[in-house]
């Protein structure tokens, strides 16, 4: 069994004090180890006919397009407000202080299409739930949800019920 | 042949009057093209032994990624200034009015290790410059430069001289 924590290190006071960010960086950088965590976040959904991963700006995008190649399906970015060029749907979230968005083009799939979310970490479920509410929003059906990292703490699964969540590591 | 450009849509005036922006969307979606185009993209890099793909953020990510993930490589994020927890080298470029720069882990990887970089568009060359000249800092060795799409009609090939430069659509 790959022993993925050993590749996640914690940085303490980022970006901010008393924060104790997961960088995953040594984890992507390393070959067999990133191909070893594409597959094992990629296998709960194979043959499960996903058409488009859907990857959250932008660590997100580092893992949801080797997802998305290795299951053969597309994907569909889910950017920041203002990133996208054409007509957008969008969803917001809750921040400590105030709220904010993120957008997917409005014809990003046809609907009906099956989608996969992606992203690098789930935390307080603030934004996969937003974004969850953009993929159907553009008439999108999610088969499922995967995370590299899950913050068990945070309790973000409770924002997710009923859904296929994943992650690969769980503090 | 796959037909590439019939994938990639023009949208007039994004981010700014006056700017044709190149979008992308269609072509990642889609699933057969978008593998196509990550094949098609890493195919002059097969058996170059290519240890780590670095990716520019954001829209660069989406296609690092599954290169690197098919080439049997780890990928490395270049980041806007800021984002990376730890200790970073930083590279500037020039923008239209004033300069930003771009950054990357001092320790992303070993001196010696075969770096190969991508982007999806190769415009002026100047964020791609200031990216080898990062890459390089850091003691990799460039094997080559792989862009999406290719603005000919801005030079930025000038930028990179004496490099391996690789596009899959030209325009």
């Amino acid at each position: 069994m790959t022993d993925f924590k050993k590749h996640i290190h914690d940085v303490p006071d980022f970006p901010k004090k008393g924060i104790v960010f997961k960088d995953i960086t040594p984890l992507l950088s390393d070959a067999k180890i990133f191909a070893a965590a594409v597959d094992r976040l990629s296998e709960p959904f194979v043959g499960k006919g996903v058409q488009v991963v859907a990857g959250i700006e932008s660590r997100g995008f580092l893992l949801a397009t080797p997802i998305a190649y290795r299951l053969g399906a597309g994907v569909v970015p889910i950017r920041k407000k203002g990133k996208l060029p054409r007509a957008v749907k969008s969803a917001s979230y809750a921040l400590e202080y105030g709220t904010d968005s993120i957008e997917a083009h409005a014809d990003a799939f046809p609907r009906g299409t099956k989608v996969l979310l992606v992203d690098d970490v789930l935390a307080t479920g603030g934004t996969a739930a937003a974004a969850v509410e953009l993929i159907e929003a553009i008439g999108g059906s999610l088969v499922g949800t995967a995370f590299l990292i899950e913050l068990g703490f945070l309790s973000g699964r409770q924002k997710l019920p009923g859904r296929d969540v994943r992650s690969l590591v769980s503090y």
